[in-house]
Protein backbone atom coordinates (compact mmCIF):
# COMPACT_ATOMS: atom_id res chain seq x y z
CA UNK A 1 0.00 0.00 0.00
CA UNK A 2 0.82 3.54 -0.68
CA UNK A 3 1.41 5.36 2.33
CA UNK A 4 1.23 8.58 0.32
CA UNK A 5 -2.43 8.11 -0.68
CA UNK A 6 -4.74 10.58 0.71
CA UNK A 7 -8.71 11.48 0.65
CA UNK A 8 -8.85 15.05 -1.73
CA UNK A 9 -12.39 16.52 -0.25
CA UNK A 10 -15.34 16.05 -2.71
CA UNK A 11 -15.54 19.82 -3.68
CA UNK A 12 -11.92 20.10 -4.60
CA UNK A 13 -11.91 17.09 -7.01
CA UNK A 14 -12.46 19.68 -9.76
CA UNK A 15 -9.02 20.64 -9.29
CA UNK A 16 -7.57 17.17 -10.47
CA UNK A 17 -8.69 17.47 -13.70
CA UNK A 18 -8.89 21.51 -14.09
CA UNK A 19 -5.39 21.51 -16.20
CA UNK A 20 -6.85 18.76 -18.96
CA UNK A 21 -4.71 15.82 -18.51
CA UNK A 22 -5.02 13.16 -20.55
CA UNK A 23 -6.57 10.26 -18.10
CA UNK A 24 -6.69 6.83 -17.60
CA UNK A 25 -9.91 5.03 -17.45
CA UNK A 26 -10.25 1.69 -15.24
CA UNK A 27 -13.29 -0.59 -14.75
CA UNK A 28 -14.24 -4.02 -13.87
CA UNK A 29 -17.30 -6.19 -14.46
CA UNK A 30 -17.91 -9.93 -14.26
CA UNK A 31 -13.88 -10.32 -13.17
CA UNK A 32 -12.93 -8.55 -16.22
CA UNK A 33 -10.88 -5.42 -15.24
CA UNK A 34 -9.39 -3.10 -17.84
CA UNK A 35 -7.85 0.39 -18.57
CA UNK A 36 -7.85 2.91 -21.18
CA UNK A 37 -6.44 5.90 -21.95
CA UNK A 38 -8.39 9.24 -22.66
CA UNK A 39 -7.26 12.42 -23.74
CA UNK A 40 -11.35 13.65 -23.75
CA UNK A 41 -12.06 13.95 -20.11
CA UNK A 42 -13.15 17.00 -18.46
CA UNK A 43 -14.76 18.09 -14.64
CA UNK A 44 -18.54 19.23 -15.41
CA UNK A 45 -19.45 20.18 -12.01
CA UNK A 46 -18.03 21.40 -8.76
CA UNK A 47 -20.56 20.11 -6.07
CA UNK A 48 -21.35 17.34 -6.56
CA UNK A 49 -18.63 17.16 -8.48
CA UNK A 50 -19.26 15.07 -12.08
CA UNK A 51 -16.89 14.83 -14.97
CA UNK A 52 -17.53 13.95 -18.86
CA UNK A 53 -15.77 11.16 -20.77
CA UNK A 54 -15.42 9.92 -24.14
CA UNK A 55 -15.84 5.91 -24.36
CA UNK A 56 -15.56 5.04 -27.92
CA UNK A 57 -17.76 1.95 -28.51
CA UNK A 58 -14.54 -0.04 -30.18
CA UNK A 59 -13.25 -0.51 -26.93
CA UNK A 60 -14.00 -3.24 -24.04
CA UNK A 61 -13.66 -0.47 -21.11
CA UNK A 62 -17.00 0.67 -22.56
CA UNK A 63 -18.66 -2.55 -21.83
CA UNK A 64 -17.08 -2.72 -18.57
CA UNK A 65 -18.50 1.12 -17.50
CA UNK A 66 -21.80 -0.23 -19.08
CA UNK A 67 -22.21 -3.18 -17.02
CA UNK A 68 -20.66 -1.97 -13.63
CA UNK A 69 -22.20 1.35 -14.07
CA UNK A 70 -19.26 2.65 -12.35
CA UNK A 71 -15.78 3.82 -13.44
CA UNK A 72 -12.50 5.26 -11.95
CA UNK A 73 -10.28 8.47 -13.47
CA UNK A 74 -6.71 8.75 -13.14
CA UNK A 75 -3.82 10.99 -13.54
CA UNK A 76 -0.90 9.45 -14.67
CA UNK A 77 2.66 10.61 -14.63
CA UNK A 78 5.16 11.18 -17.20
CA UNK A 79 6.99 8.51 -15.56
CA UNK A 80 3.83 6.49 -16.85
CA UNK A 81 4.43 8.02 -20.73
CA UNK A 82 4.96 4.34 -22.34
CA UNK A 83 2.01 2.87 -19.89
CA UNK A 84 -0.25 5.62 -21.13
CA UNK A 85 0.44 4.99 -24.81
CA UNK A 86 0.20 1.35 -24.55
CA UNK A 87 -2.50 0.97 -22.96
CA UNK A 88 -4.03 3.79 -25.05
CA UNK A 89 -3.47 2.23 -28.51
CA UNK A 90 -3.97 -1.43 -27.96
CA UNK A 91 -7.42 -3.12 -27.05
CA UNK A 92 -8.18 -6.24 -24.36
CA UNK A 93 -10.72 -7.23 -27.36
CA UNK A 94 -7.38 -8.03 -29.40
CA UNK A 95 -4.53 -8.13 -27.08
CA UNK A 96 -5.69 -10.23 -24.10
CA UNK A 97 -2.07 -9.65 -21.86
CA UNK A 98 -2.36 -5.80 -22.43
CA UNK A 99 -2.40 -4.75 -18.51
CA UNK A 100 0.65 -6.75 -17.91
CA UNK A 101 2.20 -6.12 -21.19
CA UNK A 102 2.13 -2.43 -20.58
CA UNK A 103 3.14 -2.52 -16.84
CA UNK A 104 -0.50 -1.94 -15.17
CA UNK A 105 -0.37 -2.79 -11.33
CA UNK A 106 -3.98 -2.13 -10.04
CA UNK A 107 -5.21 -2.10 -6.41
CA UNK A 108 -8.26 -1.54 -4.84
CA UNK A 109 -9.58 0.93 -2.80
CA UNK A 110 -13.12 1.04 -0.49
CA UNK A 111 -15.41 3.34 -2.01
CA UNK A 112 -14.49 2.27 -5.54
CA UNK A 113 -15.96 -0.79 -6.99
CA UNK A 114 -13.56 -0.33 -10.40
CA UNK A 115 -10.05 -0.79 -9.88
CA UNK A 116 -7.22 1.99 -9.53
CA UNK A 117 -4.17 2.21 -11.67
CA UNK A 118 -0.30 2.05 -9.12
CA UNK A 119 1.41 5.16 -9.25
CA UNK A 120 -1.06 7.69 -11.07
CA UNK A 121 -0.80 10.83 -8.87
CA UNK A 122 -4.71 11.44 -8.27
CA UNK A 123 -8.11 8.93 -8.66
CA UNK A 124 -11.76 9.98 -9.29
CA UNK A 125 -14.17 7.21 -8.53
CA UNK A 126 -17.20 7.36 -10.36
CA UNK A 127 -21.10 5.94 -10.77
CA UNK A 128 -22.33 6.59 -14.25
CA UNK A 129 -25.22 8.43 -14.69
CA UNK A 130 -26.88 6.92 -17.36
CA UNK A 131 -27.78 9.11 -20.20
CA UNK A 132 -28.47 7.09 -23.19
CA UNK A 133 -28.80 9.83 -25.65
CA UNK A 134 -25.35 10.99 -25.52
CA UNK A 135 -23.52 7.46 -25.08
CA UNK A 136 -25.08 6.21 -28.20
CA UNK A 137 -24.62 9.43 -30.25
CA UNK A 138 -21.59 11.26 -28.95
CA UNK A 139 -20.11 8.12 -26.99
CA UNK A 140 -19.98 10.75 -24.26
CA UNK A 141 -20.33 9.35 -20.68
CA UNK A 142 -21.06 11.59 -17.29
CA UNK A 143 -19.50 10.34 -14.11
CA UNK A 144 -20.53 11.56 -10.10
CA UNK A 145 -17.72 11.66 -8.39
CA UNK A 146 -18.16 9.83 -5.38
CA UNK A 147 -14.74 9.26 -3.57
CA UNK A 148 -11.38 10.96 -4.70
CA UNK A 149 -7.80 10.28 -3.61
CA UNK A 150 -4.14 11.87 -4.45
CA UNK A 151 -0.78 11.07 -3.66
CA UNK A 152 0.34 13.82 -1.32
CA UNK A 153 4.11 14.10 -3.15
CA UNK A 154 2.26 16.53 -5.80
CA UNK A 155 -1.19 17.25 -4.93
CA UNK A 156 -1.98 18.12 -1.10
CA UNK A 157 -3.89 21.06 0.33
CA UNK A 158 -6.22 21.09 -2.04
CA UNK A 159 -3.77 22.41 -5.40
CA UNK A 160 -1.01 20.55 -7.51
CA UNK A 161 2.84 20.82 -6.25
CA UNK A 162 4.17 19.96 -9.65
CA UNK A 163 6.91 23.14 -9.38
CA UNK A 164 7.87 21.60 -6.28
CA UNK A 165 8.14 18.02 -7.14
CA UNK A 166 10.63 16.14 -9.53
CA UNK A 167 9.82 15.92 -12.87
CA UNK A 168 8.58 11.83 -12.93
CA UNK A 169 5.60 13.45 -11.12
CA UNK A 170 4.13 16.00 -13.84
CA UNK A 171 0.90 15.15 -15.70
CA UNK A 172 0.72 14.39 -19.45
CA UNK A 173 -0.98 16.03 -21.97
CA UNK A 174 -1.34 14.10 -25.25
CA UNK A 175 -1.48 15.31 -28.68
CA UNK A 176 -1.39 12.47 -31.54
CA UNK A 177 1.13 10.38 -33.12
CA UNK A 178 2.54 9.02 -30.04
CA UNK A 179 3.51 12.99 -29.03
CA UNK A 180 2.72 13.85 -25.26
CA UNK A 181 3.07 17.88 -23.60
CA UNK A 182 3.69 17.11 -19.80
CA UNK A 183 2.47 19.94 -17.71
CA UNK A 184 5.04 23.28 -16.65
CA UNK A 185 5.42 26.02 -15.25
CA UNK A 186 3.31 27.18 -12.50
CA UNK A 187 1.53 31.01 -13.06
CA UNK A 188 -0.43 33.19 -10.85
CA UNK A 189 -2.73 36.09 -12.50
CA UNK A 190 -3.31 39.08 -9.85
CA UNK A 191 -6.41 38.70 -8.43
CA UNK A 192 -8.50 41.15 -6.56
CA UNK A 193 -9.43 39.90 -2.78
CA UNK B 1 -4.32 41.16 -40.21
CA UNK B 2 -2.38 39.27 -37.83
CA UNK B 3 -1.07 37.23 -41.30
CA UNK B 4 0.79 35.12 -39.51
CA UNK B 5 -2.91 33.11 -39.00
CA UNK B 6 -3.39 30.20 -41.43
CA UNK B 7 -6.50 27.58 -41.53
CA UNK B 8 -6.37 23.98 -40.01
CA UNK B 9 -7.67 21.25 -41.37
CA UNK B 10 -10.94 20.23 -40.05
CA UNK B 11 -9.81 16.40 -39.34
CA UNK B 12 -6.91 17.97 -37.32
CA UNK B 13 -8.87 20.53 -35.21
CA UNK B 14 -9.13 18.32 -32.57
CA UNK B 15 -5.39 18.57 -31.93
CA UNK B 16 -5.73 22.26 -30.85
CA UNK B 17 -7.90 21.18 -28.01
CA UNK B 18 -6.05 17.99 -27.47
CA UNK B 19 -4.04 18.98 -24.45
CA UNK B 20 -6.81 20.52 -22.27
CA UNK B 21 -5.69 24.07 -22.35
CA UNK B 22 -8.15 26.82 -21.15
CA UNK B 23 -10.33 28.49 -23.52
CA UNK B 24 -11.83 31.42 -24.48
CA UNK B 25 -15.32 31.87 -25.51
CA UNK B 26 -16.64 34.45 -27.45
CA UNK B 27 -20.10 34.79 -29.17
CA UNK B 28 -22.53 37.47 -30.57
CA UNK B 29 -25.90 38.42 -30.35
CA UNK B 30 -28.25 41.52 -31.52
CA UNK B 31 -25.11 43.46 -31.83
CA UNK B 32 -23.42 42.49 -27.89
CA UNK B 33 -20.13 40.78 -27.98
CA UNK B 34 -18.67 38.94 -24.89
CA UNK B 35 -15.67 36.97 -24.07
CA UNK B 36 -15.50 34.79 -21.08
CA UNK B 37 -12.91 32.14 -20.26
CA UNK B 38 -13.71 28.57 -19.45
CA UNK B 39 -11.30 25.19 -18.02
CA UNK B 40 -14.41 23.21 -19.03
CA UNK B 41 -14.00 22.48 -22.81
CA UNK B 42 -12.82 19.67 -24.39
CA UNK B 43 -12.69 17.79 -28.01
CA UNK B 44 -15.54 15.24 -28.28
CA UNK B 45 -15.67 13.75 -32.22
CA UNK B 46 -12.61 13.59 -34.83
CA UNK B 47 -15.25 14.25 -38.23
CA UNK B 48 -16.95 16.23 -38.22
CA UNK B 49 -14.89 17.60 -35.68
CA UNK B 50 -16.61 18.36 -32.28
CA UNK B 51 -16.39 19.60 -29.05
CA UNK B 52 -17.94 20.36 -25.74
CA UNK B 53 -17.76 23.19 -23.57
CA UNK B 54 -19.74 24.21 -19.84
CA UNK B 55 -21.07 27.85 -20.08
CA UNK B 56 -22.89 28.77 -16.38
CA UNK B 57 -26.77 30.11 -16.31
CA UNK B 58 -24.90 33.13 -14.90
CA UNK B 59 -23.26 34.51 -17.62
CA UNK B 60 -24.00 36.89 -20.32
CA UNK B 61 -22.43 34.42 -22.64
CA UNK B 62 -24.51 32.17 -22.66
CA UNK B 63 -27.65 33.81 -24.01
CA UNK B 64 -25.17 35.14 -26.52
CA UNK B 65 -24.68 31.24 -27.90
CA UNK B 66 -28.11 30.28 -27.31
CA UNK B 67 -29.63 33.51 -29.84
CA UNK B 68 -27.26 33.34 -31.78
CA UNK B 69 -26.61 29.35 -32.58
CA UNK B 70 -22.87 29.66 -32.67
CA UNK B 71 -19.40 30.39 -30.84
CA UNK B 72 -16.02 30.21 -31.05
CA UNK B 73 -13.04 28.87 -29.12
CA UNK B 74 -9.74 29.79 -28.97
CA UNK B 75 -6.52 28.95 -27.08
CA UNK B 76 -4.63 32.20 -24.97
CA UNK B 77 -1.41 31.70 -24.17
CA UNK B 78 1.03 33.01 -21.65
CA UNK B 79 1.06 36.71 -23.19
CA UNK B 80 -2.67 36.62 -22.03
CA UNK B 81 -2.66 35.30 -18.71
CA UNK B 82 -4.19 38.18 -16.79
CA UNK B 83 -6.62 38.89 -20.05
CA UNK B 84 -7.62 35.17 -19.47
CA UNK B 85 -8.17 35.73 -15.66
CA UNK B 86 -10.00 38.71 -16.10
CA UNK B 87 -12.56 37.47 -18.63
CA UNK B 88 -13.21 34.53 -16.53
CA UNK B 89 -13.65 36.69 -13.01
CA UNK B 90 -15.82 39.51 -14.23
CA UNK B 91 -19.24 39.37 -16.10
CA UNK B 92 -20.37 41.49 -18.79
CA UNK B 93 -23.17 41.71 -16.62
CA UNK B 94 -22.07 43.58 -13.76
CA UNK B 95 -18.86 45.33 -15.84
CA UNK B 96 -20.32 46.18 -19.32
CA UNK B 97 -16.62 47.58 -20.21
CA UNK B 98 -15.52 44.31 -19.12
CA UNK B 99 -13.55 43.61 -22.51
CA UNK B 100 -11.90 47.36 -22.73
CA UNK B 101 -10.44 46.92 -19.38
CA UNK B 102 -9.45 43.22 -19.52
CA UNK B 103 -7.62 44.92 -22.97
CA UNK B 104 -9.70 42.44 -25.41
CA UNK B 105 -9.19 42.85 -29.15
CA UNK B 106 -11.67 41.43 -31.29
CA UNK B 107 -11.95 40.74 -35.12
CA UNK B 108 -13.82 38.77 -37.82
CA UNK B 109 -13.35 36.10 -40.07
CA UNK B 110 -15.10 34.64 -43.13
CA UNK B 111 -17.17 31.56 -41.72
CA UNK B 112 -17.78 32.54 -38.13
CA UNK B 113 -20.67 34.86 -36.93
CA UNK B 114 -18.98 35.49 -33.32
CA UNK B 115 -15.81 37.25 -33.27
CA UNK B 116 -12.45 36.32 -32.71
CA UNK B 117 -9.95 37.44 -29.38
CA UNK B 118 -6.95 38.56 -31.40
CA UNK B 119 -3.55 37.30 -30.05
CA UNK B 120 -4.86 33.95 -29.43
CA UNK B 121 -3.10 30.79 -31.08
CA UNK B 122 -6.25 29.10 -32.22
CA UNK B 123 -9.49 29.91 -33.02
CA UNK B 124 -11.80 26.86 -33.72
CA UNK B 125 -15.95 28.23 -34.99
CA UNK B 126 -18.87 26.31 -34.12
CA UNK B 127 -22.15 25.87 -34.47
CA UNK B 128 -24.44 25.09 -31.71
CA UNK B 129 -26.00 21.63 -31.57
CA UNK B 130 -28.73 22.23 -29.56
CA UNK B 131 -29.48 19.90 -26.88
CA UNK B 132 -31.48 20.96 -24.22
CA UNK B 133 -31.57 18.52 -22.01
CA UNK B 134 -27.38 18.67 -21.90
CA UNK B 135 -27.76 22.72 -21.60
CA UNK B 136 -30.38 22.97 -18.39
CA UNK B 137 -29.42 20.00 -16.51
CA UNK B 138 -25.48 20.32 -16.56
CA UNK B 139 -24.65 23.71 -18.64
CA UNK B 140 -23.42 21.44 -21.27
CA UNK B 141 -22.84 22.48 -24.66
CA UNK B 142 -21.92 21.12 -27.61
CA UNK B 143 -20.50 22.50 -30.77
CA UNK B 144 -19.89 20.88 -34.41
CA UNK B 145 -16.47 23.09 -35.48
CA UNK B 146 -16.96 24.86 -38.96
CA UNK B 147 -13.64 26.43 -39.35
CA UNK B 148 -10.22 26.16 -37.90
CA UNK B 149 -7.50 28.64 -37.74
CA UNK B 150 -4.18 28.81 -35.63
CA UNK B 151 -1.07 31.21 -35.76
CA UNK B 152 1.79 29.46 -37.60
CA UNK B 153 4.27 30.66 -35.18
CA UNK B 154 3.38 27.65 -32.68
CA UNK B 155 1.31 25.71 -34.60
CA UNK B 156 1.77 24.15 -37.98
CA UNK B 157 1.89 21.48 -40.24
CA UNK B 158 -0.88 19.61 -38.27
CA UNK B 159 1.18 20.31 -34.74
CA UNK B 160 1.83 22.88 -32.09
CA UNK B 161 5.80 23.56 -31.63
CA UNK B 162 5.44 25.13 -28.03
CA UNK B 163 8.99 23.67 -27.84
CA UNK B 164 10.46 25.68 -30.63
CA UNK B 165 8.47 28.85 -30.04
CA UNK B 166 8.67 31.65 -27.63
CA UNK B 167 7.47 30.66 -23.67
CA UNK B 168 4.90 33.70 -24.34
CA UNK B 169 2.86 31.11 -26.85
CA UNK B 170 2.52 28.01 -24.59
CA UNK B 171 -1.34 27.47 -23.69
CA UNK B 172 -2.19 28.19 -20.18
CA UNK B 173 -4.12 25.69 -17.77
CA UNK B 174 -6.05 26.56 -15.12
CA UNK B 175 -6.76 25.52 -11.49
CA UNK B 176 -8.24 27.92 -9.10
CA UNK B 177 -7.70 30.71 -7.53
CA UNK B 178 -5.90 32.56 -10.25
CA UNK B 179 -3.15 30.03 -10.56
CA UNK B 180 -2.48 28.48 -14.08
CA UNK B 181 0.59 26.34 -15.51
CA UNK B 182 1.73 26.68 -18.97
CA UNK B 183 1.97 23.49 -21.15
CA UNK B 184 5.80 22.25 -20.82
CA UNK B 185 8.12 19.62 -22.34
CA UNK B 186 7.27 18.00 -25.42
CA UNK B 187 7.30 14.21 -24.83
CA UNK B 188 7.40 11.12 -27.53
CA UNK B 189 6.12 7.67 -26.54
CA UNK B 190 7.47 4.92 -28.45
CA UNK B 191 5.12 4.01 -30.90
CA UNK B 192 5.18 0.25 -33.56
CA UNK B 193 5.32 1.57 -37.10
Amino acid sequence: MNTHIAPVPLEKAYRLLNHGPTVLVSASYQGVDNVMAAAWCCALDFSPPKLTVVIDKATKTRALVEGSGSFVIQVPTVAQLQLTHEVGSKSLLQVPDKLQAAGVELFRMDGSEAPLVSACSAWLACRLIPEPHNQNTYDLFIGEVTGAWADTRVFKDGHWHFEDSSAEWRSLHYIAGGQFYAIGEALHAKTEE
